[in-house]
């Protein structure tokens, strides 16, 4: 199953939807009013308004129940016009919504580093005992196709190529072969990365903070983890639709699941945090010495998770 | 004026109320009804619950409007059995109410560090040209008084006596001089420290997190900035009733205005954003060399904020 956000225009402004992913993005909320009202419930729209919210974080708070509700209207065949009960439209043609990150304010952004591959050579020991992370900032996440304008702090833009794990269960102490079960799913994330600050305020010690947290790139859509295997699948990078690089997103050194083992000790974690992969590999303008420029559009794209472009421009545009 | 969140018990469950505190605390909403019925308002509880809500993060969205509120509920003269029109309490005897911290879940924690003297002696140049953070973890914060439990992973134990400022009003690119606009007021933050994991994580160069992620001391009270000087105030650490560091908080080499335009340069802050002014010179066991045990309890004192204090104890206890 893949989940999107999307906003939907109306005469009393703009509002965000959940949807479940086909040919067309189907309404989780709508749909499952329908279901429930074909059922017999006698209030369908509020019942699904609890059980399956529009908001993808109240949705993931509401864990498996949420789940098994976003899993009933993806199994239903609603046709093209179908409506809820009180006429709110259930199936929306993509190319003419507006996506939106699937997750448009995580709970919190924890972004590790686990491809040896990326960054510098002269890695610590530590870095092979535990998954280590520095925290993102979840207020600033962007819109997929959102343009991006470059801090007036930063000349050295750059774009990172991570997967990111979302929670959807809390928990605390959980061990590594648990993680599947704390997991709702995947998606992109482009760590945007200005490489002129973040140099220098590394020099402080407390990790990276204004080189990253002016913008987050989420989505396109949240794969649920029956659907998507973070081990076993190939993420490429295009720069204005030229492939500057392609990498296997297998070669964790930490996995997802000692990732969630190391954050949740002693502190849990909630559904709605985001565990960041790091850099695949090879994938950003640091490792390959290659740098975009204001203007440029860039591309990635994850076998099994979709696309996920923005273009960058210069401060102030 | 000082804020306090309070939990009152109640046949249907604990719930937690934000209060203005003189002699007693006095029940923000509630009082706040109070003065609107007398007024004449049709709706008091109903207009009361928006515009000085009880949930001290929603009435720092609230802005100006719910500042006015409070400041009115602190003005009026409540009797000791006053109540709002539909019955609710609105004065609460300090020793015999459960005191929260003001803010049991901030937007985010940025925390600075601007102390010369607390840390490393070998700072690097950049420590001086602008003030960096690392990002807290704002869903482990801990009330006064509450016991901490250590983390399993860690045998090395120490506190931290820090300010933190708390955002009141939205804003980007905030000049240093227009912070008293922005910062809603102040309080004492414990920024509990695992020496042990953390010395051996920040060797990954993404700064703290196992470290400080488990626990965070906020509190006692929330002091609105007419009535505390973060330039003027004394900090007072007591282990076990032992007095063992005194030091002035004046002593910063980057101003809360600093840390405000550092943060909100491009990315924006927001209300609730919590930002720590780091340890004062001196106040933590790692600057005394000097080490705190299981048991021991810590008292964090400043003046105009208060004492904020917690026991510490082993893992599992």
């Amino acid at each position: 199953m893949k989940l999107a956000t999307i906003a939907v225009e109306t005469p009393l402004g703009s509002t965000r939807r959940l949807c479940v992913v086909d040919d067309d993005y189907v309404d989780v909320t709508a749909g499952y009013a329908r279901l429930l009202d074909d059922d017999g419930e006698a209030r369908p729209e509020t019942v699904a308004k609890t059980v399956a919210p529009p908001n993808m974080l109240e949705f993931l708070r509401g864990g498996q129940r949420c789940l098994d509700a976003a899993r009933a209207v993806a199994k239903a065949d609603f046709e093209a016009d179908a409506h809820s009960p009180d006429g709110a439209r259930i199936r929306y043609d993509p190319t003419d919504a507006h996506l939106c990150s699937p997750l448009p304010r995580p709970n919190s952004i924890r972004d590790f580093s686990v491809f040896e591959d990326h960054g510098a050579d002269d890695k610590a020991d530590v870095w092979y005992e535990f998954p280590s992370p520095y925290k993102g900032n979840p207020d600033t996440v962007v819109d997929p196709d959102e343009t991006v304008a470059w801090p007036a702090y930063d000349d050295r833009p750059d774009f990172e190529l991570e997967i990111a794990a979302v929670v959807g269960r809390a928990g605390e102490d959980i061990a590594a072969d648990e993680a599947d079960d704390y997991i709702a799913g995947y998606t992109i994330f482009n760590d945007f990365s200005a490489r002129e600050i973040q140099s220098r305020e590394m020099q402080a010690r407390l990790g990276p903070a204004k080189g990253k947290d002016f913008a987050n790139g989420l989505g396109p859509y949240l794969v649920a983890g029956d659907e998507f295997d973070p081990t076993d699948a190939t993420a490429t990078v295009r720069v204005n639709g030229d492939q500057w690089v392609q990498s296997e997103v297998g070669d964790m050194y930490h996995s997802f699941g000692d990732m969630l083992e190391h954050a949740s000790a002693s502190e849990g974690v909630r559904p709605g945090d985001v565990l960041g992969s790091g850099t695949v590999a090879g994938c950003c303008g640091y490792d390959l010495d290659r740098w975009i420029d204001y203007g440029d559009e860039i591309e990635l794209h994850v076998e099994g998770l979709g696309t996920l472009t923005h273009q960058i421009v210069a401060p102030d545009e």
